[in-house]
C-alpha cells in the first residue's frame, strides 16, 4: 500500500531529479506545498522526513528544508570498450575473501548480500516452522523439485508473461548452481561464452569452473548489454552461449528495455546461441512495474531462465530455480548427476510464503527500502569521493558501481580499506581483462548508520589519497 | 541397549547360521531352551518372535518353531574380472527412470532410499522446528558450513579415529556433491579414475559429468576392492584418483578390514594418488563396532572423506559433508564457485539432533532393523529365485546384490518387472563395460509386507522365465 505521504515524497523527488529544485535550494514552505499538492501539512512533513531519509532533503533550523542533492551529481560510468579476443577465465581467491568470517566483522560493503533487517526473516521463520511440521513431506527427496514450489514459481512466471508448466522448472541451490548447470548443459570446456561487462563475479567464476573462455561485451550503464557489441563478437567467434543479468544487473544496475530484450532474444535465437538469463534482481525494481524477463519474449525455448530467492527472502535457504526451455533434459541430467535434488524443507517453506501472499506484501515495502538505501549511499559517494568519480544510477537491486577517476587504483583502495575494517569489492573482480582497475562495487543493503557513513567518508579519503600518490 | 531377548535371538541365530539347527528342523521347545539358556520362557518366546521377524523361524500350530533358512543358502557372488583398459563413462537415463514419480507407485526395490518407516522422521521434524525457531541463525549464509554442524561432525569423526578440525570440514548437498567436488578438485577432464566394481551408479555418473575415464577394479564380495587389481591398474595407467565405498559398499555390501584399509591408504599415498572415500553406510553396520573409515589411517591428508545423512536421517535434507585433507583449498573453491553454500536450516537441525544424542539412539535400533530386513529379503531371494542364483551377504547397509545364473539377462528381468509394477536396479547400471548383465540390485529397506514378498516371488519367476527363454 502506497501511503499518501510516500506518494507526495515520490512527487517531490521527481521534481528534484528533474532539476525543478536544485541542490542547496530551499523548498517551498510546508504550507505552500500543502496547498499546491492538496494534502495536509502533516503529510508534507512526513514526506519531507522520508526524503531526508533518502538523502535528498536537509532540514536547517528555522529555515525549512533544503535540497541536498549534489550540484552536478556524480555522472554515470561510461560504457566499457570492446575486447579483442576471448580469454580463459582464471580468477583469484579474492571472491572468497569477501565472504569469509572476517567480512562479518568488517563494514559490509563488499558482498551483494542484504543486511538481515532487509529480509523477511520473521515471516520465513514462520513458514519454515510450518514446513517442518509437515514431517515426511518436507524430508523426502524432491527431484527435480517439490511440486508445490514449482507450481508457485510457474504462477509467478506466468504473471511475468512466461508460460512454463511446473514440469519445466527445476529447483536449484540458488541461481549460481542454475547458471553452472545451464552452462554445462549447452557448452563444452574450451567453448566461448559472451557476458555483459562489467560482469557479476559469480558468472565469471561459473565460466572458470566449467573451463570456458569468455568474451566480454560492453554494456551501457542505462541500456545494458550492447547488441552491436554482441553481434560483432558473434561475427568473429564461435560463441556457444550468452549470459546476461537482464534486470538491474550486478554491478551496474542496468535494466534492459522490453524492446532491447526482444531484440536480444531474436538475435541469439537466429544465431542458434542459447541465452542464459539471470533475473535475481527483477523483483527488486525500485518502482513501477516489475520488469519482464527476456524469457517472456522467447518463443522457441532458447532462453534458459535462472533466478533465486537469495536476494529477496534469505540467502541461507539456498533456493533458486531454472526454467531451461528446450534444454530441460540436459539440465535435468546435470542436476541429478551433481547433487540429485535441492533440500526439500526450504521449498515447502517458500511455496507456503508465496502462496499466502507474504512475499508480495514483503516486496512492496522492500522495493522502497532498497530505493532509499541506494539513493542514500549514492548521495554519500557523491559527497565524499574525489571529483571525477562516477557512480551508477540503478533502478533496482542494491549495489552501486563506482568509477574512480582514471589512474586511481580501486584495488589499492580495497586493500587500504580492509586494513581499516571496511570491505568493498574491487573492480578487477568484474572482468578477466583488468578493465575495471579504477572501480569499486558497494553494497547499499545496510541500514544507514554513522558507522556506514563514516566508512563511505573513509573510502572517499582513501580514494583521494591513492589518486594523489 | 541390547535387551535380553535380543541377546537370546542373536545366540539362536548364530546356531542356525552355523548349521546347528538346519532348515526345516524343529527347534527345541521353549521350556528346554529356557533351561538351556538360563532365561525365562517369556524371553525365549520374544526371541522367537524376533527371529520370525528376521525370516529365520516359522511357527507351526501346535508343533512349535521350525527353522526356515534355505538348506544351502544362496552363495555369494564371485569376484569380477579385471578390465583391460580405461573407458570414458557414458550412461543412460536409466538412473533417472529409477527415481521418477512413477517409481513411487511401483514396488520400490530399485533405489537405495530407505522407506520412511526406517528413518527418524518425527525426531528430525522436531529438530527442524527447533532450527526454524532460531530465525536468522538458520537463514543466513553458511559458507563453507555452519560451525555448530561442523563441530558435531568433527566430534563424530574423532570418535572414529579421524582427527580433523571443524575448519577442515565443508557441508555439502549430500555425498554425491562431495564426490563430484573431490573429483573436480584433483582431476582434469580425460583423466583416469579407479573405482571398485561393481560400482555405485552415482560414482559412475559423477565420473561422466566431470568427463573422466574409469578403470574398474575387481572387488571381492567379502573383502572388497582388490589391492592387487588396483596395483596392476596403477602400473599400467596414469591413474589420478581412486574412489571407494569402504564400509558396506553399494551394491555388494562389502566392508574393507582395517588392515585392508591401511594397505589401501598406503598404496595410494605412495603412488601420489588421492583416495576419495565414500562412507555413507558406515553408520549402518549391522552389528558390533561402527567400522573405522580409511581416513583414520591417513597421515598425510591424501584421503578425501565424503559422507552424508541421506541414508540415515533423511534424503530430503540433502546434507552431507567432506573432509578433503590437503585438498581442502581446491574443494573449498569448487563449493564456492558451484553453489556457494549448503542450505543452513538442515545443518542446524542435524547438529541439534546429533548434539542431543538422538542420532546415536536412533542408530542403535536402525542397525538391528536393517540387519533383519536384509536377512529377510536375502531369505526370500534364496527361496524364490532359480537355482544358480548368488546373493551378497552384506554386514551393513540395506542393499542386496543378486547374481542370476549366467546368461540370465537382469536387464530383461528389470523390463518385465517394471511392466508388473516392480522396480529393481539392473546390473548393467553398475559398470560401464556391461559386466553385470546377469545381476540385479535390490533395496531391502522396506517394511516386509505381502506386496513385497509377492514382488520378490514374481522377480524369481521372471528370472526363471528369462533363463529358460
Amino acid at each position: 500500500m502506497e501511503t499518501l505521504y510516500h506518494q507526495v515524497a515520490d512527487q517531490v523527488e521527481t521534481l528534484i531529479r528533474d532539476g525543478v529544485f536544485r541542490d542547496g535550494e530551499r523548498l517551498p514552505g510546508v504550507r505552500v506545498l500543502s496547498r499546491q499538492l492538496g494534502v495536509s501539512v502533516a503529510t508534507v512533513l512526513q514526506a519531507h522526513q522520508t526524503l531526508e531519509g533518502r538523502g535528498l532533503l536537509e532540514p536547517r533550523e528555522r529555515s525549512g528544508y533544503f535540497v541536498r542533492r549534489p550540484p552536478v551529481d556524480a555522472p554515470e560510468p561510461a560504457m566499457s570498450a570492446q575486447d579483442v579476443r576471448p580469454v580463459p577465465v582464471t580468477l583469484r581467491d579474492m571472491a572468497m575473501d569477501l565472504c569469509s568470517d572476517e567480512e562479518k566483522r568488517m563494514v559490509p560493503l563488499a558482498t551483494a548480500v542484504p543486511h538481515p533487517d532487509y529480509l523477511p526473516i520473521r515471516q520465513i521463520q514462520q513458514a519454515s516452522i510450518w514446513a517442518a511440521r509437515r514431517g515426511l513431506e518436507s524430508l523426502d527427496y524432491a527431484f527435480p523439485g517439490k511440486s508445490a514450489f514449482r507450481r508457485q514459481i510457474a504462477q509467478r512466471m506466468a504473471a511475468l508473461g512466461v508460460a512454463v508448466s511446473p514440469d519445466e522448472i527445476l529447483a536449484t541451490n540458488g541461481a549460481q548452481e542454475a547458471i553452472i548447470m545451464a552452462l554445462r548443459a549447452v557448452t563444452s570446456p574450451g567453448d566461448i561464452v559472451a557476458v555483459e561487462s562489467p560482469s557479476f563475479p559469480g558468472i565469471l567464476q561459473a565460466l572458470e569452473v566449467v573451463g570456458l573462455k569468455v568474451i566480454e561485451i560492453p554494456a551501457h550503464p542505462a541500456e545494458g548489454l550492447s547488441l552491436e557489441g554482441l553481434q560483432l563478437a558473434m561475427d568473429q567467434w564461435p560463441i556457444r552461449a550468452c549470459v546476461a543479468v537482464t534486470n538491474h544487473s550486478n554491478p551496474m544496475g542496468m535494466r534492459l528495455s522490453d524492446e532491447h530484450k526482444q531484440r536480444l532474444v531474436s538475435l541469439l535465437e537466429d544465431a542458434g546461441v542459447p541465452l542464459i538469463e539471470d533475473d535475481i534482481y527483477g523483483d527488486l525494481a525500485h518502482s513501477g512495474e516489475r520488469p519482464r524477463p527476456a524469457k517472456s519474449f522467447d518463443r522457441t525455448g532458447n532462453v534458459i531462465y535462472c533466478s533465486s530467492f537469495s536476494k529477496t527472502i534469505s540467502p541461507g535457504l539456498r533456493l533458486g530455480w531454472i526454467a531451461p526451455g528446450r534444454h530441460f533434459p540436459a539440465v535435468r541430467q546435470q542436476k541429478y548427476f551433481t547433487n540429485l535434488a535441492t533440500a526439500t524443507l526450504p521449498q515447502i517453506a517458500v511455496a507456503h510464503f508465496l502462496e499466502q501472499g507474504g512475499y508480495d506484501r514483503y516486496l512492496r515495502g522492500a522495493r522502497r527500502t532498497y530505493r532509499e538505501s541506494v539513493e542514500r549511499l549514492r548521495s554519500a559517494v557523491a559527497r565524499y569521493f574525489p571529483a571525477g568519480t562516477a557512480v551508477s544510477r540503478p533502478s533496482g537491486g542494491f549495489v552501486l558501481w563506482v568509477q574512480l577517476p582514471a589512474n586511481c587504483s580501486g584495488t589499492q583502495v580495497y586493500r587500504l580499506a580492509r586494513e581499516r575494517g571496511i570491505n568493498v569489492a574491487p573492480g578487477i573482480m568484474f572482468s578477466t581483462t583488468g578493465k575495471y582497475e579504477n572501480c569499486l562495487r558497494l553494497n547499499a543493503a545496510n541500514p544507514w548508520t554513522p558507522r556506514i557513513e563514516e566508512a563511505v567518508r573513509t573510502l572517499g579519503e582513501l580514494s583521494a589519497a591513492v589518486l594523489s600518490d
